[in-house]
């Protein structure tokens, strides 16, 4: 018997077509709507529903079997019922026989190991087993499987199809923690997404190999990770200390206690592992831990948008006292970023620019240009800080008085900031404290490219992920 | 000589008429927006300004002076540069002579102690000295004084005169972060205010008298504190710990780090002292302190919104796991929450209001209602756990199937929740994870007194807030 050719991860996000197993004519129903977000998603329009009690679904041909598809299907969806899963099972090894594709399968049926039940866990086996030894690979079960912004392919029922581009890629144990992401990233307008991938049971693809793949990943510039439990936690962990000497990793690790793990073992059955031990292997790995939602979100958005701090001085350019003492408090409190010191000369050119009343560098690294202040100002001062080298970093925080206009603000910012050349560029993130009344800046700001915050010690935290990050990739490169 | 009357604080929040000293004419000015935000809140429009060169500003009759105004007037705004507040300091004190009145004033001109200069301070002492002789007493300097949804009051350029009423009384050294929190509140409709203090310098008035009035005032049904530095933080925290006897305080301190407390110093002339030695304080007072802006904001609204939990018994009801997972992490990790234990009998008469794939109670305390749900099952399953009398609070979590419509799911939860008497009522935090696509439901619900959340840790921490606070009035009442 000659040995079945192993299908490549590839084929889960460069599908030539794509067939949904199980694709349903009613109107809202999950199996759908996984059919119609496959379609609006697609570039090439290659996607096939199977379905034996119809001929037509939505207007697209609709086939008996996985078998009668006459086009190249590099990925399958399996989202029929788990009685139905075994036999779709022995479709896809016959047509992996006869065709040599199908090479890809994103099982997203629950029903299996997740239970609880030997019941579940022995289907789950088989259907694994039946799949894996016609060389084809599996996503699953209990997923949504995969969606590529750039590729246009999209397995789920809750991945937008209207996901704006940009680079982060989500992989996640859980889809509704992965799509929440998304839906936050599309309604706020703060980040774009290469791929996601909701990977349930890890029955056989699992982060090891996704992470590899990401690694080489040209569209992908960062990789954000929800983990409620792996088996081979060394082997993700080493395989990781590898992909960060590329491009960042964003971890947030749910079950970090005993009663968290167990909500996480009815979920996806993973064994959530010892919190301590983690957290010493995330640092040691490279990977940067969230340890809150809102933590894991900005810093993902960020890694995608800002070049890295090249140290850990940090300027603070503010109009707002209290909010500017928060942010410090979270910025310096862990001690690995200081403060930049801003030289004589550069403090009294940045007083040439600025009224009387500003507070220039009390204590040093902060400037607070007090309300007394204009679109130009903004402009001048962060022209110096950003050309100013020993300045790694920059917080920027607002409230900005009625009279200066939205527009206005934005560009004093952009020009600031643009005003180094692209590879002498340095993070800065901008704290806007209006609410609504500084929306149209914000908006104006992020299209630009440049990340705006609502709260202060939410940017602290970003800035301080950065500089670790960036302290990691010099110690590893 | 007679020994001058002292005014009560109460003339700051109920005075018969406001005088704006320095108001403006010039339109988007600071001390020019005082004066209209003044009069669009008021609701008696006993509004004076006062200015020696006009005559009139924005249709009222402008006066030279202070001492011009034959109406009563309670409160004065003094927003004159500090060089000319001395002279305002002595027609205060004439005004008091001669009418009795001018009880309350808001200094919120700068340039004083903040300084960091000895004449800065050596002008501060000679203002206050000369105003607290007359009996009056003083808000700031460098502060932007007080607003009052209620009773009309508004010396800010910064509080919209449409913040939304409702039972949250800010106390803040900075007037930019507590002006954030209420520009995030009308923004979001999340949160109603009732007053505002911005207390600067702290000359005179401080956290003790006003901790003291909002104790016995029945409109403030919680006091959220910014805090920078105290002077006689024995005596805050010896008051406060009568007044959490009464009703919640949620405070911020900032100057948690030594490099924080330095900006703090160059913002309001505060040390901001031991971190440690506070957090203790804090805990015995029964203040609820927050590690985070948004932890400030989310533990406030709440404390207006919901009855407190009369244990530490938590249910989830969720349809997604992930975020439940996260969600229980934060509710257990500090040891002061349980999840709920759900008995045979309830579990039985959830099990009839849901699909078979339901998760009852694995973990116990824990509902999974999975995909397979509708708005009636919500109704349903709420009513049980609001009429259990061992679970003291409920997190509700979703991301509702597209089939469910918003309006349909927003009736259904409020309907389950107002299935007991007003008495018997616990907390409900609704974690709403699909963005725009359930605004509306978040917006019903908000409407109709739900706090809702877009982070499942969120609300996790708010909930641990409640539990904490309800266990210390249980020990002290």
């Amino acid at each position: 018997m000659v040995e079945p050719v192993t299908a490549p991860i590839n084929d889960f996000f460069q599908p030539r077509g794509i067939a949904i197993v199980g694709a349903s004519a009613t109107p809202g129903s999950p199996n759908n709507q996984i059919l119609q977000f496959a379609r609006q998603m697609s570039t090439t329009g290659q996607v096939y529903p199977v379905n034996p009690t119809k001929t037509e679904i939505a207007g697209l041909i609709c086939y008996p079997s996985l078998l009668a598809i006459p086009q190249p299907v590099d990925l399958v969806v399996l989202a029929v019922g788990p009685q139905n899963s075994l036999s779709v099972a022995r479709e896809i090894k016959k047509r992996r026989e006869e065709k040599g594709d199908a090479g890809a399968v994103a099982v997203v049926t629950a029903g299996f190991k997740e239970m609880g039940t030997a019941a579940g866990e022995e289907l789950q086996n088989e259907l694994i087993t039946t799949i894996k030894m016609s060389g084809a690979r599996i996503i699953g079960p209990n997923c949504q499987g995969v969606a590529d912004t750039v590729s246009g392919v999209n397995t789920t029922f809750s991945v937008p199809p209207n996901t704006p581009r940009g680079g982060v890629t989500i992989l996640s144990q859980s889809g509704a923690f992965a799509t929440s992401f998304l839906r936050w990233a599309r309604d706020q307008k703060l980040v774009g997404v290469n791929k996601f991938v909701s990977l349930g049971n890890m029955a056989d693809v699992d982060f090891r190999e996704l992470l590899t793949y990401m690694a080489d990943d040209v569209n992908t510039k960062v990789i954000s990770m929800y983990l409620e439990g792996i088996n081979d936690a060394r082997g993700m962990f080493e395989i990781a200390s590898e992909v960060t000497k590329k491009k960042p990793i964003v971890a947030i690790k749910a079950g970090r206690t005993s009663m968290g793990t167990n909500v996480a073992q009815s979920h996806t059955a993973s064994i959530a592992g010892n919190n301590d031990i983690y957290e010493g292997a995330f640092r040691q790995a490279g990977i940067i831990r969230a340890q809150s939602v809102a933590e894991f979100y900005h810093t993902s958005r960020v890694f995608d948008k800002m070049p890295l701090p090249k140290g850990n001085r940090i300027c603070i350019l503010t109009v707002v006292g209290g909010p500017s003492t928060i942010c410090v408090d979270e910025l310096v409190a862990t001690g690995e970023v200081t403060l930049a010191h801003l030289k004589d000369e550069l403090k009294e050119e940045i007083a040439g620019h600025l009224a009387a009343s500003a507070n220039i560098g009390s204590p040093d690294g902060y400037i607070d240009m007090t309300a007394s202040v204009t679109p130009k100002m903004h402009a001048d001062v962060l022209k110096l800080l950003m050309n100013e080298d020993e300045i790694d970093g920059i917080i920027f925080m607002t409230t900005p008085p009625g009279f200066i206009k939205d527009e206005e603000l934005a560009a004093a910012i952009l020009e600031g900031y643009h005003s180094v050349p692209a590879d002498k560029q340095k993070p800065l993130l901008s704290v806007m404290l209006a609410g609504n009344a500084v929306a149209q800046c914000r908006t104006i700001l992020e299209e630009n490219g440049l990340p705006t915050f609502e709260f202060p010690d939410d940017a602290a935290r970003v800035m301080v992920n950065m500089v670790r990050y960036s302290a990691y990739r010099q110690r590893n490169s």
